[in-house]
């Protein structure tokens, strides 16, 4: 790994992800798309002439850190205040759902097995991978779709955000349950001490914030004091709170959101985005994915897997959205925008090969479900939204 | 290295090099100076808090070729043809005179010897590591004080870039002198083929770029296509014909320079460039110094060793820019535009120490030479540019 060959393999990324992009668009479907495609496609896959590397995983990375602090940016505070309740009982069925169905697609799969068992902790960590959502790709989608300031995007994203805080509390009382070393009170009490640190301390970041962009408004200043916020305090989350990164990145946002140059800050981060780490990311995901190494068996599971992870989380959250007064094709659009599944599925089951409890054959049918869902979400949420469209035009 | 290192260090990179730019600009000094001299605060010397590591290190080497690219664009390529004849003899002058001096100067510290013995070829090698300017802080000093665009600005740059070649092509034939594998004939014919590729290439490029100019005007599609156009030609001018891949990109930015929306485009290269990649460039120059390891010998031939560097680049430009019809204080905005040493000086070292032509201590000079002209140059340009002001106030 040196320059040349990242100048290479930027050259081909940026330019196969932004045609295979622009043909999905053509195709109707969403850009992000046409970039995962892309990265299968000069992956090991088919083409084979990029290969991930260490540099365009940390690229990858800053790109859905970037992703969620240009999300947080355009978050409606007053929405998300009024969202919360909603969200946070959608992201807890949306956990449970899954978590549940997982298990019990394990034990079918490879027979029941009494509390406590090895296998049954495996059936259990199954459910586990399961319950993350991966919000970056229906953010875009929503993004693109100019739906991400509604009512319903507020309320998927805020979801999502809880969801992926549900869904390592529970990685971590699984695991805890199993080994002694980890304290999941501990994991809770740092939670809340996160959150509330973020409230006051992002209170006092806002308000100096104000007072440069008072004085110096539109200077490049803003933008590179916004840019090293969001670095800090996403590495402070993840480094001290064991929070993922990406939830602080969109703390972050969400704290300069009332500014009055957060419109200019999102510009200016977003061309960042879409130049480079944007399309590194949903390029990694097809990058990520060798097609072989496959047997019957797993295929089988592997696709009952997809199922089960798309429809449980589609029945948790659509359930619970009508629960809290979303109507009809609604409670559809909240639960195909949580069931997409990314880079949080394949940091849990890496963590679950490390602590013993599944095989490292699980990985295929992880990214499987990333692929699938990834796929799938953007286009059927844009199908959704254009029916609604014709309807309203009708 | 992982993400989370990562993220700290560049939240404190982006902190530092914009708080220390911003003191610079107030002390009257271009904000180059203030980035680099945050390197060195952050870097091992004083606080070490930031470790350069591989993912800045590329991250830096993007910054240059981002740097150089925006150039590029912004060249006059009517004038870059017309101060061309200028700008090579400049060049030539500017290679020859410091070759000259640091061979010399190792002689007169170290004795002088006969012609073909290895101590002649540390000498004369020492004399090589003198000879590349690096333009990107110059550049940049031109672009804060609006001059990049001026007779002189374009004539620095070209002078600059035919420089760089020049230096490869003297230091291949050292090498070639002393090692019979590497080939000085087949290094100057692959030269000349890149630059008429350019020129034929170039053009295809540069029409199928002003269709998709004038079909789609002001897209995304076109800045991306053009980063593209950028990272792939730094990287075929490397690979495949041993040219510097900076140079590859400042050849892509000429290209693109005529296009309607070259402009565009620039806005856009300079946004990632000011915001992530330009900062970590300038403060890895810091952070790559230790202030330890120094014998006052060693102190003694570094600071002999950057003067004459400094003074030789000087002579050899500003005399020949005189005689080019420069007039008075332009010659030596001339030489004081040319003296800056950067990557290059290092990457010449680099090769030297492995061809086993001079040992490890003379990078302390180098990384020296880099530091003090990377400062002084911006300083004094700005002087002298705030002069001519004055008296054309007055």
């Amino acid at each position: 790994m040196d320059i040349l060959s990242v100048l290479k393999d930027l050259a081909i990324i940026v330019v196969f992800a932004k045609v295979f992009g622009l043909i999905a668009r053509k195709l109707k479907a969403p850009q992000v798309v046409g970039e995962i495609i892309a990265g299968l496609v000069v992956g090991p896959s088919v083409l084979g002439i990029v290969k991930l590397n260490q540099f365009l995983d940390i690229c990858a990375g800053l790109g859905v850190v970037l992703l969620m602090f240009s999300a947080g940016l355009g978050t409606n505070l007053k929405q998300l205040l009024h969202t919360g309740v909603k969200a946070l009982l959608i992201a807890c069925s949306g956990v449970l759902v899954p978590l549940i169905g997982g298990t019990l697609l394990y034990m079918g799969f490879y027979g029941f097995s009494a509390i406590g068992t090895p296998q049954f902790f495996t059936a259990v960590f199954i459910g586990v991978i399961m319950t993350a959502t991966s919000v970056s790709i229906t953010v875009e989608t929503l993004k693109e779709l100019g739906k991400l300031k509604t009512e319903l995007g507020t309320t998927i994203l805020s979801a999502a955000i809880i969801d992926d805080v549900i869904g390592i509390l529970v990685l971590t009382f699984v695991i805890g349950f199993k080994n002694p070393d980890s304290n999941p009170g501990f994991v809770a009490l740092s939670t809340v001490a996160f959150f509330a640190l973020s409230v006051v301390l992002g209170f006092v970041i806002y308000k100096a914030f104000k007072i440069i962009d008072k004085r110096w408004p539109h200077t490049r200043r803003i933008p590179i004091l916004a840019l090293a916020l969001c670095f800090g305090l996403s590495y402070v989350a993840e480094k001290y709170f064991g929070i993922a990164d990406i939830t602080g990145a969109y703390v972050a946002g969400i704290i300069l959101s009332k500014l009055h140059d957060s419109d200019y800050i999102e510009e200016k981060m977003d061309i960042n985005s879409y130049m480079i780490f944007g399309p590194i990311f949903f390029a990694s995901i097809g990058l990520k994915t060798e097609i072989s190494g496959f047997t019957w068996e797993l295929l089988l599971f592997s696709l009952a897997f997809v199922a089960v992870a798309l429809v449980s989380k589609i029945i948790g959250c659509g359930a619970m959205s009508r629960l809290c007064g979303f109507k009809g094709r609604e409670t559809l659009k909240v639960g195909v925008g949580m069931m997409t599944r990314g880079e949080v599925a394949l940091i849990v089951a890496q963590r679950g090969l490390t602590e013993g409890m599944i095989g490292s054959q699980y990985f295929t049918s992880v990214i499987l479900l990333i692929i699938v869902s990834s796929i799938l979400t953007p286009i059927i949420l844009k199908l959704l939204y254009a029916r609604d469209e014709k309807k309203q035009a009708a």
